[in-house]
């Protein structure tokens, strides 16, 4: 039976089997080292030359073997099995590499050339250790919304409207039918709302954005949920911040080894996010910058910076929630603020000066959401499925959405959100680049 | 601070408030019992009429009380709260619910009417108990992967080309570009095999289905794996059996209620699931059924359920794998039997008369997958990026995909596919009927 690199430990004097890629290979007369590479690590294996002959990086083999400790000057502690090493008795070759076209385990690569050769840029330790921070995330909301008694469920892909606004909608040719694909849960979460009370998905989101940014993708990860008899709209952020905090120790628990290869730290979250009304932030921004931007309806990326500047500043925070977006800029269905209609009870999340939560309180009230349907130009006859869950009985509801590329991004410091893909959808790619059509 | 109604009965001579629903009213001259539905069951309540005068089935409330033991005679074994009642002081509406259509505690619908109202049916608790049991599916599965050391990622759904043939698969308008929905993780989940040896996904596959059968969506949800560094495809089996036995496992412990409710049992899994090559269940077919389909390339539905009554019969196992399809049939990755190349080395399992997981040994030497490529009229250049993993060195390997909505039907013996399916899609639906395109 195999034994995993990282278990050869407990078999010291024994003889065993291992496998995986060969990392590296070093050339010392009648000895071969050969760094052995599977999921739990690297194993440092010691062989004849004669029988490693024309054994080269990236090669698959299974070696059969005695695990032996290494001489004190040889010990590598950067290495978790840096204390023993295999001596190895029998090497199989499971599969050959071709000639790799540069060094995986030194990344030198422009952007779009790291995307080409995903595949095989993805086996580099950094790289790798992007994505597992990325599961990490995920496997933490999960945990989190589940011990708070949120349902999980699959959201739907293709639906048969664009929803939330036209124009940055994928069109599908549903058999003789038009469909698009899903901008996001919102409709389907709150649907559930009225049947689970407490929802959420892990789940993919489409957007044809039409310009490139370092911030957008057309396919991503979002992490939405949606949670009924709210007694306010700042439930909603108090549990946005639980979420966060569990996200940031429990990445730092268990990626140590992820965070120190990107030399990235979490950040700590002390008591409460600090939290700012758009209005008020855009004041701070006037002050500091001398730009009058408060009859803007939204931040841009540079008033993100700037405002997450100044919260590090004044709170020693890296994130804070920015409040009361404008009504009119905000989706039908978002709630509006009893004490000034013009603006919601919504709020943002940014961190490290990128936007990475979007979420609010809900209007629950069936005839005034017709009402704001009306008003946004709807037709209430086109969402008769949705308006289902409020006609017969919705209670007071709201909820949010995560970008799990961004929140990885922000926590590593990457510069673009394409390195927080695991295969990039973009304006021109779909994993390589695409070609015009015929 | 509300209190679930299922802890209740910890707050006896307590003051407390709760939340949820009307699940029914019952007048008795002066008195009313309403009882209210919330995430964690029923609670009776007790009012007097005048504060719960206009209450309506459905309505939202919230309601102040305490928490009291009902008489002897009023017990209710049947209720987890069935002891206690609340004998409300406060009822506050929180949202009223217009007149139901039907009586959703009782449904007697046709499919297509429960499904155009499936927002309100949901509600009903037959209907709900079916999601519960798929969430718990998935969450089984997702448990299993991760104790064997599975890395789970999200797939893309997005792809540029139709990578497992041709027809059935639903074209994007993307940008200027083509684009088409992903039919499987496929060649994702080989890619990330040579990163991270083994890995699973939970996500949506599409297939453009053109006819109507009680199997099939056009949307659907797909627990795939992949898995290197296999001894044998055997290795494969094994971990689909462990997956099942899981599955079934925790259904039965953590969905009692739900299978109750449905009169529906788990299979028992004693030792090992049966075997048969399709040949030999071919032979079996003949030998009771007359039919000759020795040269079937695939088991038609009927030979799916005539097989399962074989095993049952002889085994007394409701799952069976039948293996070694022939090769030609079979997309181009699958790994040819040594012992007769025109049989693979892919299974199916199926349970209860229906297949419900596809799977197999993957070629995984670079060369020959470029030649059979060549051999199914596929071009090498296309594929260059999902052969990086290869070219540079992919362990022997493979994989199998379980369809959720499949498992949860033959689970509780539901008839029709769509009924397993929260949100259904399919040739004329999505959600309600499709209206034709202008």
């Amino acid at each position: 039976m195999r034994i995993l690199n990282i278990k050869t430990k407990k078999y010291l004097g024994k003889k065993i089997k291992v496998a995986g890629w060969v990392n590296s290979r070093r050339d010392h007369g009648k000895i071969v080292f050969l760094d052995l590479r599977d999921r739990s690590g690297i194993l440092q294996v010691v062989a004849e030359s004669k029988i490693a002959e024309g054994i080269k990086e990236e090669d698959v083999l299974e070696i059969e073997g005695e695990v032996k400790e290494r001489p004190k000057e040889m010990v590598n502690p950067k290495l978790e099995t840096g204390s023993v090493e295999l001596k190895a008795e029998k090497i199989k070759i499971l599969a050959k590499s071709s000639k790799l076209p540069f060094d995986i385990k030194n990344l030198k690569l422009s952007l779009p050339r790291l995307l080409d050769f995903r595949p095989l840029t993805l086996r580099n330790e950094r790289q790798k250790a992007i994505f597992r921070i990325q599961a990490e995330i995920i496997s933490s909301f999960r945990n989190t919304m589940k011990s708070f008694g949120f349902f999980e469920f699959e959201a739907p892909t293709l639906v048969a409207s664009a929803t939330e606004g036209g124009a940055e909608v994928f069109h599908v040719d549903y058999f003789d039918k038009d469909a698009y694909l899903a901008q996001s849960p919102q409709l389907y979460k709150q649907i559930l709302v009225s049947v689970f009370e407490r929802v959420f998905t892990v789940c993919k989101a489409f957007r044809a954005e039409p310009s490139m940014t370092t911030r957008h993708l057309t396919e991503y990860i979002s992490l939405d949920c949606e949670m009924g008899f709210i007694e306010s709209w700042e439930d909603l952020m108090e549990v946005c911040e639980i979420i966060m905090k569990n996200i940031f120790s429990d990445v730092e628990k268990n990626c140590k080894k992820e965070l120190e290869i990107w030399g990235a730290k979490v950040p700590e979250i002390r008591g409460k996010i600090p939290r700012l009304k758009l209005r008020e932030a855009q004041e701070i921004i006037l002050q500091r910058t001398g730009k009058d931007k408060r009859k803007n309806p939204d931040l841009d990326p540079e008033d993100e910076k700037e405002i997450c500047n100044f919260v590090k500043e004044k709170f020693n925070s890296e994130l804070v929630f920015i409040t009361h977006f404008p009504t009119s800029k905000r989706p039908f269905y978002t709630f509006e603020d009893p004490e000034n209609p013009e603006y919601t009870l919504s709020f943002d999340l940014l961190f490290r000066g990128l936007e990475i939560v979007t979420g609010g309180q809900r209007i629950n009230d069936y005839k005034y959401l017709v009402k704001k349907m009306r008003g946004f130009g709807l037709d209430p006859k086109n969402f008769k499925y949705y308006l289902q869950a409020f006609k017969y009985g919705m209670p007071p509801e709201g909820g949010f959405a995560i970008g799990a590329e961004r929140m990885t991004k922000q926590i590593l410091g990457l510069e673009n959100i394409r390195e927080a893909s695991l295969f990039v959808r973009d304006l021109q790619r779909i994993d390589t680049k695409l070609r015009k059509k015929k």
